[in-house]
């Protein structure tokens, strides 16, 4: 395998990054980490969310990627600014390449943003679009429930999808949005459904295109950038391999070969007990 | 503080049970973990929650507990043989507890059992019911999306809620069940809708009751029972304690007056590296 982009999120949703990066960049061989057994990162803190990326990080750094995206919005709101004082890879995230994507579209109205707990109250989607847009009104929505509906296998058809989601983009559709930022990997999932609901003239800008875009410019930029061939992708969760494969497919678009679980003295790097299986922890 | 009853769950679900105990037991002192970095374990493998809950264990025999309960129906499910092998305390899971709850109200039709997906994929529940009522039907039923809406802050009168519920409802429905356990701490605050969508003539298990009383027999059993005064809780996250103070007074039923945040140094014990603050991890 040549140097590899690595990838990590909390869980399944990064891999809508990974597949919008394979297309864009079909030579490019991709790692990628799923932090399964502490997923969800939306609802815990910014100070947690930054040690469990940072531990993310370190993990992939195993594989020497060349580049690393922060593929998990959370992470990118709460973490990224530590992260790349920590790790000397060029890196990220997907707040900057989202905000970018609004301002393609924008048409003076006001723009509404969807996501995480974390990543709302973290105000990093509301900075990244004023300091490009600094007349646009921004309007956010945390939606809790959107991350376990989509991990529960529902998808746009779902009635249950569609009571949640007209109740959570209520306050968007009464503020007359012409966009709406779909700020967590996971929503692109729900994409026909928000779009039934929010109208046809109303722009869903969803991240993925422009990070893989922004991704092919950073790896031009610092010649790194593999032309050659057809790259190679590892998949690595924390838990759960055979649930990650089976809900994986949806997201990445194709099969999942195989997932790796990697453990938590794998994971942490310097064991704290090296016990060969749980049993022996207990 | 007298010597405490240990409980931990993965997060706030396990404050119903604190609740019970206080009321049957106001003499004894708690000590309460909720492992909210890596909450919820109900859509993790058993490998992960049973180390999880060693190291939540771990975590409360530092108050030197006289008794432990495992407040969790997915640990309790999934991880009690292996905790009780490692710890010397007594301890006590909600599972047989609520098997024996359901013993007492069985009219002859058949149970229903609903929880996460983990506590119903381990089988737990079945086992423990029908070693009881070994004619018995058990219908099991997993909802993985109550937990994530009773986190939301979401109550029996919300009509999402109303419609999650009357899916994952309908299978109990069409086997014309007599009981329903509540197999997760998190249910109890839907029971009104619960009930509303069984009807009146379906008993609701909550095991919260039976496990306080459950705990009272085993203490005096013992010889642990303290009789005199007034006993004195202390409450520790991993995460996020202001949101475990306000969501958790819906559990608790009454205010939280602190809650205090445990790192993971503090947590793991032996610290892999032993930094104040996030920045120095980064």
């Amino acid at each position: 395998m040549a140097q590899p982009i690595g990838i990590f999120d909390s869980g399944l949703g990064g891999l809508t990054v990974v597949r919008a990066i394979r297309r864009r960049l079909p030579a490019e061989s991709v790692v990628y980490f799923g932090d399964t057994a502490r997923v969800p990162y939306g609802i815990k803190s910014g100070e947690t969310v930054a040690r469990f990326a940072a531990e993310d990080c370190e993990f992939l750094c195993r594989y020497q990627p060349k580049f690393i995206v922060v593929a998990c919005n959370t992470a990118s709101a709460t973490a990224l600014p530590l992260l790349s004082r920590r790790f000397r890879q060029p890196m990220l995230g997907v707040i900057e390449p989202g905000a970018r994507a609004v301002q393609a579209v924008w048409n003076g109205r006001p723009i509404g943003v969807i996501a995480t707990e974390a990543t709302i109250s973290s105000g990093a989607y509301r900075r990244a679009i004023l300091r490009r847009l600094p007349t646009a009104q921004v309007v956010e929505k945390a939606c809790p429930l959107l991350v376990p509906l989509v991990e529960e296998g529902r998808d746009a058809a779902d009635p249950i999808v569609r009571a949640v989601l007209a109740e959570y983009l209520k306050p968007l559709i009464e503020a007359k949005v012409g966009a709406v930022v779909l700020g967590c990997t996971h929503y692109p999932l729900l994409k026909d459904a928000i779009a039934a609901i929010m109208g046809r003239d109303v722009a869903l800008v969803d991240s993925a295109e422009t990070v893989a875009e922004e991704v092919a410019y950073c790896l031009t930029n610092y010649h790194l950038l593999e032309t050659a061939g057809v790259g190679d992708s590892r998949f690595f969760v924390s838990d759960n391999p055979e649930r990650f494969q089976t809900v994986g497919r949806r997201f990445l678009a194709e099969e999942i070969p195989s997932v790796e679980r990697v453990t938590p003295e794998e994971f942490f790097g310097t064991p704290r007990r090296a016990p060969a299986r749980v049993e022996e922890v207990l």
